[in-house]
């Protein structure tokens, strides 16, 4: 590098400088105004960038190379603060903006909020679009406390938009009694504290159809993933998070975007929930663009 | 205790267990939302109250006790996550209610923004009401980034309503340009980096005054108070905050209610910041009040 | 909430206001003064208490609901600090009074010697009382350098008053070679490294007995619970704990008291071991209590 | 070093080999078990040590090196966990042997409790010695909670056995109403908040006196000495607590022995006490013994 | 202990005094200056041993205690700072003296590289030597950014000098796509994600030769050892690693030296990874010698 | 900002995107290989950008504001790691360049031996240069333990090429007696333990002189900068610190370039040392460039 060079630090290692040349954008949502319980997700997609840096371009799981795939990281988008109504628009205007340019969105949280607007715009393009939701909680309240922007709604929102029958939840380790009598009463598939077994039975009927990903990282265990708001025992490992991941991969579903939510920087005190979040990222961009 | 006693932990130390013949009432506001940098004050007033159990309840500095004050620990006025307008029009409407039951009102933070309606039922009440203002921060934003609820406005807002003239702001280190500008012009007194000299000046002139006090524990310098959301070096001791506590204590002016913000106990990594927070909420007590 | 309502705060979610009423009573007992390493669980029984208000009321394992149970959380039993004889005596006093009122008792440590003068009271009413321990060290021994109340003993006690072959002791990695030869030799039933496949063989054996439950949060590995205050490598995980607890709670032995000791919340950095106990306390509420 | 020498680790810089050569033995009493809030300081001692390889050997306050020295590092004495008397006579036998051998003790605590058996000790062998105190806390009480052997009482036990009029206390900021009170009646010297100043003034009435030197490091305020048990606002500056070594260091009083106490490493979370108790050792070696 | 005796603190526990009667010797290796990413696994040598006074000195797992076996933990290796020529240097004279003398080295790093000169010395005095290899990384790079002294280096200078055929490396989760293929054209035995099962199959072809063993804590999970230098998601249990430490020590392989490396203390906030190491140090011991 | 336009973070707050246009070019030293205790400054510059996104433009310390200057911020220079002397030709080859584009060079550390080769650089292009060193430590070594190249070195090779009557050292508090006698001896100004004072006596008698600024972060107190390698009791506050910058903008010399060193965030665990620096950088912008 020459010091005359402009420098351009903290983007995911490897982004492509070029929007138009690259497939996938990455983008951060670091929203966080709505959780009930510990703030700070909105400082995960820039912590998740920086320690990019450390993880090695080549997945030994998938044999293939970052390198090999062009991507561009579009950096965070600015949301107002405390404002969630006007952020949800933000975020949807957004997305209608990169899937009419036919790119592949790989979104980073902020709270799992966030989902619910690039649902939105994911369905106005996709009507068949199938979910898959990796998560420890639910997700399926009406409101919280009264509010209905709330992080514990955005799979509710989605499955009252693109119909319960299409939306999948896996690792479900959490939630009110109503939330999962809702679940089984209008044929949502939700699975409880397993994800890679119930996804290899699951994957086979979904094989064709635009799928959208949406990971929360608190369904793995507190041990494995301590920097987020809501710690809750009882959670999957970072191996069987990475084996669903590629279970995935090699599946013949179609998948059409994805998300990773709720790391909390703050939290984590080791480095490690970053870490993990930037590996996962990794082998989400060689595992599901295709 | 006998183990069949109701148990009432969670309040500050020494809190009356009567509402009505109490002349304090202390009451937290966990909000959080709008803040532009570390959230995380939401859990300021919970964490004050559980290390206040570790306080001597006498002052050495006062010559007073807790032990002869009657005050009331109201708990935290519960606000909807990420909703700031409604949870203003909350904590207004319980002032309103406080100072109708003649009450003096001893708030705990939550952000700055909190102090705005308060601010707003206390010049009800008081018409000719002046405001002591002890902060790193000019908070005279009229917005940020085009939001008018902002952690950055509360003094402007105060401002308006009340006259800038009836605003002394102390302690302040940082701001825009524009902020010590409009102030200057409009006749506030803002009295940059020092607080207890400035201080030693102005209260002979606010005599008989009714005054809210709102301290910002950013006030201190990060050395003295690392538990808060945006620290800024360059700040006074906590023996300077106590002499300025004590400044008043001893004045004319007439305290008619006071309250101390942004205590973020997350990033509070030996609990100096609360312990600290709640040896000032003991001075404030037994020296405001009278 | 009326601000003018007394405050109650800092007691396990959903405790009901009555003792009279409730089925359960739970308790703190915060003493941590002959442990030999890492001091600091004393304050365990407060910070869990905090945290539950973030756990949810449901249990998706079991099927029920913290609504449907009445129990009630009676505070920390105030101890004297550095005085464990004194403090164990006053335990068991608290205990019996508890067992004369017909409650169930479930205990939050504390250092595990809290648990002897449980015990004790417990054996008094249950004269055929069996114990399942779950935990990483045997707490087998005589005394400490010397010391007989120490944190290392409490088992060793148990065992010689009700009977070695009424023990049960689970998860075992470590300890003195004297402990394991001595547990032997006397027929203790100590199983080492594993949690639930030895429980599931030896819970038919216990059908329809009197069983006392006592949980060391360091049976998990450390990765699972950093927070307390010897940690010790090679654990089990927080699913085959919950899967332990969802065991006993599904056979027929008859449980009739319990606790969850050695929480230590300052080497908790991301609150993961008091979230992690939060839960493991609704479980056992509502998996124990029939 | 060739590898085949024994490797002597973890004491205090430039420690002696030979007991017999050394005018100064440094000692560690690691007790922490009667503290009513945060425990930990047992390990204050250890961790001293072992930072104290960082500190240059060279004071330019004092214009000394600690190779003029000669002084032999004991380790700590071995105390039985929770037991506060049996440790109390262990360390008064332990400092009888000291001095009867004529050395220097200078000791390291735990707790400020330990400090009371090493005065007895003093006293035997000084029945005209005078005691210098910095402290925060007023340590008066004649029990806690009717405990007698607790950290807040070891200064009024020292009073009762060498008269208050011979106890000067400095930069006291906490303590009951009545512990004021009675140092006020009894004749006791206690200045509140300063240290150095009220120093300077008694140094002189003092010349020539037998002074014994104790200091809980907690006379610091927080931002200097965060790793300690309990921690308050309005304390002094490291700056102003080595001016006050040096005060006494450049004196004619004549110390015979001093102690450090209440390092507590676990809140310490950069280290910062632990280092701040390696100078201040520094300084104290190379001030007070001549 | 009497007071006048020798301190010496700081050695693994149980350490014998004598270096001629040892059979083993314990040495640390201070070294982290060639690391790409976060720096500290020079101080890890010391807080293993701090914390191995915390371990049992009994083995659930081997049936064996640390009291039967002699061996001498000879301190750190003191090396230069920055300067890593000089330092393997050092290191690899070190091993040599070790070798002569018929030592057994179990050696503690500091970052990976420091196993390279070990290797060399051990090969010296082994020809027929195979390596055993625990880790996340490969470690195959010829240079890092063109330097060839990195810590991303070891196990390839290894392969070059005893030839790839003899290297065996287990738990692989992170390299360069060319090292990966180079392992594969050369020969080099390279097991990807598990230890325990490719080693089962894998001991039984190396009855009876000399093996050394290196494990890098980073085979871990982060879960299980986040106080390292490069945290990689996936990784594997502490249990797993037990059990294949034991499964070497059952089999027909002669183990003849062995190293832990890559423990970085500053990043194990709740001393996990440090009492992790101490314990796996202990299995070493009581496992590898004969 | 739209989605498709490069994202360029991790600059220094407003920085200019031309190096032409700049004035000022910033530019970090990521260098950490030669310290003795703690490593962890390489990470310093990165983290002191991102943070630097918190801090008002404005000072109203000097009433200017960063709008109105252009500075550059280069990013940080490629360093070999674990290479001291090719590291500190990089960094003196990059000066050249910066020096003969005759851009005003504002570093960031890195440990304190990365000055040197910039002051090399600094004299070739002004022989009459004089030093301002403001640092805990005298940094006046000939070696470190027989190493020539090291953090203890820089101001004693620094002294060796411009001549010891060209060095003023303020704030110094540590350091080998021998290193206190040379200063003295060869008559280079070495002002001990106070920064601003001595500062305004010597600022006059270099009146028009070219100046380089080189501050140690450690030369403040631990308690206003934990986030150092080497902490320090009895140093200055930032009070002090920016009172001594604004000292050297009001006067006379003509500085000439400048650099921050030492801040090492992994001790940093408020983010008070990193903010603290980042505001500095901002008044050293501010105050010395004209």
């Amino acid at each position: 590098m020459r010091f005359d060079e402009a420098y351009s630090g903290n983007v995911f290692i490897k982004s492509h400088p070029s929007y138009e040349e690259s497939k996938v954008v990455i983008y951060g949502m670091p929203m966080d105004w709505t959780v009930s319980y510990r703030p700070g997700s909105r400082f995960g997609p820039a912590r998740i960038r920086e320690v990019s840096i450390g993880i090695e371009e080549y997945s030994p799981y998938l044999d293939k190379d970052l390198n090999d795939l062009k991507y561009f990281d579009a950096g965070d988008i600015p949301l107002p603060f405390g404002n969630a109504q006007k952020s949800l628009d933000l975020i949807e205007e957004y997305l209608d903006g990169l899937l009419a340019d036919g790119k592949f969105p790989l979104g980073m949280g902020g709270e799992h909020l966030v989902t619910w607007p690039v649902i939105k715009a994911m369905y106005k393009k996709y009507p068949d679009l199938a979910i898959i939701h990796m998560d420890a909680h639910t997700d399926l309240r009406e409101n919280y406390e009264g509010e209905p922007l709330s992080h514990s709604t955005p799979i509710r929102k989605a499955a009252d938009l693109i119909g319960p029958q299409n939306i999948y939840s896996f690792g479900i380790r959490s939630g009110m009694k109503e939330e999962f009598e809702w679940a089984k009463e209008v044929g949502m598939h939700l699975f409880k504290f397993d994800v890679h077994k119930p996804l290899q039975e699951i994957l086979p009927t979904l094989a064709g159809r635009p799928v959208y990903v949406t990971i929360d990282i608190d369904v793995l265990d507190p041990a494995h993933a301590p920097g987020t708001g809501t710690v809750d025992a009882g959670g999957i490992t970072s191996r069987e998070l990475l084996a669903s991941i590629h279970e995935i991969a090699h599946s013949d579903v179609r998948v059409v975007g994805a998300d990773l939510v709720e790391v909390a920087p703050i939290y984590d005190h080791s480095e490690q929930t970053v870490n993990t979040a930037s590996k996962l990222l990794r082998e989400m961009l060689l595992g599901f663009v295709k």
